[in-house]
C-alpha cells in the first residue's frame, strides 16, 4: 500500500542506526519530534468538488488526497504538517487513448484543469492544482501500464505511458530484454513521467538518458492525437520528440511510447575507489568521462556525503576498518568514494576495469572491490525510504541538482554549499550538506546536493527554511552558468529560473507551442512556464 | 578554383579506368557525349539584380551564378546543360554578427530572401532562388570560419558557423583535438550547414550524428538574436537545439557553434569484410550494431554496389584474384562487402576487432585485411569527383536515402529498386542501381542508394528521367515507413513527404514556430515546410 505521507510503501522500512543517529545529532543538533497528521484530518480539509458527475471520474477524498502532492520537501510539509490547502477536484484512471480522449473533451468543455499523474513522484510541483482558477482533474495512467508490443528484430517495445520502473523491466525480462532507466524514484515513477520530464536513470552513462531511449510516442493533446514518426533516425526537419520531451504534460498527455531496448547484459559488477579529496577525484572522473571508457556508471561522492555513507551504513567495525586502511593509504577526512560499474560481456568489462584501474592509481586512487559497490546497488532503490525514517525522527532532507562544465564542477559546489549553508546563517541553523557528481559527459557533470536540517515545531517554519535555502541555492546554481535542473524538470519550483537559461525568443517560441496545441490552456497550466 | 559545374575544386579529377567503361556501357548502354554549356553562356542568362545597392552586398554575375544551385542532379542538369532560369540577385559574405544582422534587417525593410549558403554541397535544393516572388540574396558564411574558443579541460570548441570541414578539423587537429564529422561532402560543406540539415558523418557509429555533437549555438533571426543555452545536458523542458537542428535555415541563419570534441584517436583502421549474399551480411551487421561493438563504422555494399566498387578500383587483376578467392570460400556473384572502422587505443580496438571477427565467421563472412579498408579511407573524399568524369562520359549520376527499421531493410530495398528501374520501364533506358547501408542503430539502419543513367541529348529529358525516378523511388520509400531523409534534409525535392511522415498537428507545429521567428517570412521561404 503506497504511503499517503512520505516515499514508497508503507510495508518498506529503512530504519536508521543507532551510530548515524548519534552523528546527526552532532552535526545539525538534537532533533524536535513531531507526529504527522492523521489522514483523517488531512481529508478533513478537502473541499468539495466543484466537477460535474462524469463515468471516467472518481471525487472519493481519499482518491483526491492522494493525488494532491508530489515528493518535494514543501510537498511533504504539505502531506505530513497538514499544510495542504489545494486538491484536484477528482481523479480519473483512463485505460484506452479513447477515455484519455474523452477527458480532454470533458475538460474543453468544462473549463477543467488536466494534472496528468505517472507515479507521483515529482520534486518540482508538477503535480500540485493551481490555488485558484478552474477545477482540476488528475489523470492517473497507472491502468495504460501494458507491453504493447515488443520487436525482438528491432529491439524497440511499446508500453502504456503509466508503466511504471518495476512492471516496465518484469514485462522486459521475460523476454531476455531490458530498458535500462533507474532514476532513484524507479519504484515510483513512470515511462511517461520520465518522458514528460527528461528524466536520468543511474546508470545513463550505459543505457543514455530518457532522450535517446524515447523512439516515438502517441500523445492525445488538446488540438487532437500527435504521432511522433517512427524511424531509427530522420534528418527531415526538426525533431519534435524533443518538444514532447520536457514538455511536462503542457502539450497533452502521453499514452504510449515505444523505446530502445537492449539484450540483458552478460554480466555486472559494481565496484568502489577511493580518492584522497574531491579535486582529485574530479580529475579522475573527468578522465574516465573524456577517455569514454565502457563503465556504465561513475558516481562520485564528496567527503561529507562519504562519511556520511559510511555513517548510514550501520556498519561501524567495517567502517573504522575501512577508514584505518585508507589513513595507511593517505586518505584521511576529505576522501571521496567513487561507485562504478560494469554492464555488458565479460571481455568489455575486464578492458572497462583495467582502463578504470589505471586512470583511478594515477590519481592517487584505491580500488575496493568488495562490499561496498554491492551494498550500493543492493540498496539503491532503498535510499528514498531513509527520507521517511529521518523525518519520524524530526529532520528534514530535501535534493537539488545541476550539471556543469568540467571546470566549474569543483568551485561551483563550494558555491551552492555557501549559498545554501548561508541562507540558515541567520536562523542559527545548522545544516548538513554532501552530494555526489553522478552522471558525466566529455563536457562537464550533474552535481547532486543533499541537504538536511532539523523540522522545526512550527512547520511554517520547516518550510521558510526550505524556501530560503533551496532559493539561495537555485541562484547559485543559475548564477553559476549551471542549468536550473538536470534531471528533476521545472515544475513550479524551478518555474522562476528558466528564463535565466532560456532567452527572450527561445522562451516566446515555447509559449506559442504550448498556444498551438492547448489553445485554451487546459493542460497543467502553471506549470515549467507562464504562458498567459 | 571551385568548379560552378559539377562537384569539387577544378585541380582534383578522378578518372574512370578502361575496364570500368566497357562495365557502364556493358549495363546501361553507350553513352551519348555532349559538351557543358559555357561558363559565358550561363552568364548570359543571369537577369539584371533587384536588389537595391549595399555595402555588404556583391551583385557580380559570376558570384551570383556561383550561389545558383546546389549539387542535385537537377543543379548539375541546370548548371551544366545550362537549363538554370533562377540566380540570386546578389551575394553577401558576413564576417561578424553585426553584418548578419545588418543583412537580416535589410532583408526585412525590402522584402528580400534571404538564403543562407555554406558550402553549397546540398542535393535536395536548399539554395535554389524561388522563381518568383520578391528577389533573393545569397549569404555566403565562408568567411566566419574561425575557431572562436577551444577548451581542453571541457574538450567543447567554438567555430564560426562557417567553417567547413578541412578548416574546421585542420584547426582542432593542432591542439590534439578532432571533431570526426566525414560526411562524404566534407570538403565543401560547413558547420552550419550540417547543423541546419541534421548532416551525418561516415563514422557517426562512433562520433554520433552532428545532434549530439551540436552543444550549443547562436542564431541571428528576423525576431532577433537566439542563444541556446550551454550546459552538459538539462531536464529544464523542451531541447530547442532540435527546432534548430533540421531547420533548414527557416528560423535564421547560425553564425557560431559550440561542439563536442574528442582527443585524437590513438589509432584507427579500416578493414574489409564479405559476406556470401546481402541478406546475411544484412544480419551481421544488425548483430554488430545490436550488440554495440566499439566499431567506428559499418558500411554493407549489395551485390551491385560490390560489383561496381570492383570494376571502378581499375585493379582488374587484383578484383580477378578476390573473385577467386572468394569465389573459393563460396561466395559467388551475391556476394557483399562491409568495409569497418575501429577508431580508438590499442585494446579497444583490438577488442572490438575480435568481436567483429566472432559475428562475421558466424555468418559466413570473410575477413580482408589488405588493401580494400585502406582503399577506402583514402578515397573517400574523392569518390564525389567520379561524378564529374562519368557526367562527361555522358551518365547522370544521383544518390537518395532513407532509414528503416532492421526488418524492412531487405524487402525495403527491392522496393525501392523496383520502383526505380520500373520508373523507366516505359523509356526503355536502362539504369545501374546500388546501394550500401551506412549507418546502424539498435533499431535499424540507413540505405543510401546511387542510380546511374545515360543522360539524354535534350537535357529536358534527362530532368524528366530524374524526376521520374526521384518520384517513384520517395513514394517507395514514404509507403515502406521509411523516412524521406536519414541524411540529406527537405529542401524543395523532399519537401512533398514531409507532411506524410509528420502528422498534421506536428505540421502546424513547425509552421507556427517558424512563424513566430519569421513573420515577414524572409528566411528560405518555400523550403522545409509550405507556411503560407
Amino acid at each position: 500500500m503506497k504511503r499517503i505521507q512520505g516515499w514508497g510503501n508503507l510495508e518498506t522500512d529503512y530504519p536508521v542506526p543507532e551510530p548515524a543517529r548519534v552523528y546527526l545529532e552532532k552535526v545539525v543538533g538534537k532533533p524536535h519530534h513531531q507526529k504527522n497528521i492523521s489522514i483523517e484530518e488531512l481529508i478533513r480539509k478537502i473541499p468539495p468538488t466543484r466537477l460535474s458527475a462524469h463515468p471516467l471520474i472518481n471525487t472519493d477524498p481519499e482518491q483526491r488526497l492522494r493525488h494532491a502532492r508530489g515528493q518535494s520537501l514543501n510537498d511533504w510539509i504539505d502531506m505530513c504538517d497538514g499544510l495542504v490547502n489545494t486538491f484536484p477536484d477528482g481523479v480519473a484512471y483512463p485505460e484506452t487513448d479513447a477515455d484519455v480522449r474523452a477527458l480532454i473533451e470533458f475538460a474543453q468543455s468544462g473549463n477543467v484543469n488536466l494534472i496528468p499523474y505517472g507515479g507521483g513522484s515529482s520534486v518540482v510541483g508538477h503535480l500540485t492544482p493551481p490555488g485558484e482558477g478552474p477545477p482540476t482533474l488528475s489523470v492517473d495512467m497507472q491502468r495504460m501500464n501494458q507491453l504493447i508490443h515488443l520487436s525482438e528484430e528491432n529491439f524497440e517495445a511499446t508500453f502504456g505511458a503509466g508503466v511504471n520502473g518495476p512492471q516496465l523491466e518484469a514485462q522486459l525480462k521475460g523476454h531476455g530484454f531490458v530498458l535500462g532507466h533507474f532514476p532513484q524514484s524507479w519504484e515510483y515513477s513512470s515511462l511517461g513521467g520520465w518522458i514528460a520530464t527528461r528524466s536520468v536513470g543511474q546508470q545513463s552513462y550505459h543505457y543514455g538518458r530518457i532522450e535517446p531511449l524515447f523512439v516515438k510516442g502517441h500523445l492525445e493533446t488538446p488540438a487532437g492525437p500527435m504521432d511522433l514518426p517512427h524511424f531509427p533516425k530522420s534528418a527531415a526537419g526538426p525533431d519534435l520528440r524533443h518538444l514532447v520531451l520536457g514538455s511536462e504534460a503542457r502539450l497533452g498527455i502521453i499514452t504510449q511510447a515505444t523505446m530502445r531496448i537492449r539484450r540483458l547484459p552478460e554480466e555486472e559488477h559494481f565496484y568502489a575507489a577511493f580518492f584522497p579529496n574531491f579535486e582529485i577525484g574530479v580529475e579522475a572522473v573527468r578522465k574516465i568521462a573524456q577517455s569514454e571508457l565502457a563503465v556504465s556508471m561513475v558516481r562520485l561522492s564528496d567527503p561529507m556525503e562519504t562519511e556520511t555513507t559510511f555513517q548510514l551504513s550501520g556498519e561501524e567495525k567495517l567502517v573504522n576498518i575501512a577508514k584505518k586502511g585508507l589513513s595507511l593509504f593517505g586518505h584521511g577526512e576529505e576522501r571521496c568514494m567513487l561507485i562504478y560499474g560494469l554492464t555488458g560481456t565479460r571481455a568489455e568489462n575486464r578492458l572497462a576495469d583495467r582502463q578504470l584501474a589505471h586512470i583511478v592509481r594515477s590519481h592517487q586512487g584505491m580500488l575496493i572491490k568488495f562490499y561496498l559497490g554491492k551494498a550500493w546497488i543492493e540498496k539503491r532503490f532503498l535510499t528514498p525510504y531513509l527520507r521517511n525514517t529521518l523525518w519520524d525522527l524530526g529532520y528534514a532532507l530535501d535534493t537539488l541538482e545541476t550539471a556543469l562544465p568540467w571546470e566549474k564542477l569543483h568551485s561551483g559546489r563550494q558555491a551552492i554549499y555557501h549559498a545554501i549553508s548561508h541562507a540558515m546563517e541567520g536562523d542559527n541553523e545548522p545544516v548538513l550538506i554532501f552530494s555526489h557528481i553522478s552522471h558525466v559527459y566529455t563536457n562537464g557533470g550533474s552535481m547532486y546536493v543533499t541537504y538536511l536540517f532539523r523540522r522545526s515545531q512550527d512547520p511554517h517554519q520547516t518550510l521558510a527554511h526550505w524556501q530560503k535555502m533551496k532559493g539561495a541555492a537555485s541562484q547559485a546554481i543559475t548564477a553559476l552558468g549551471g542549468t536550473i535542473s538536470h534531471q528533476h524538470g521545472v515544475g513550479i519550483d524551478h518555474k522562476p529560473f528558466l528564463s535565466v537559461e532560456k532567452d527572450p525568443l527561445s522562451m516566446q517560441v515555447l509559449k506559442n507551442i504550448i498556444k498551438t496545441v492547448d489553445p485554451e490552456q487546459i493542460m497543467n497550466a502553471g506549470k515549467l512556464i507562464d504562458t498567459d
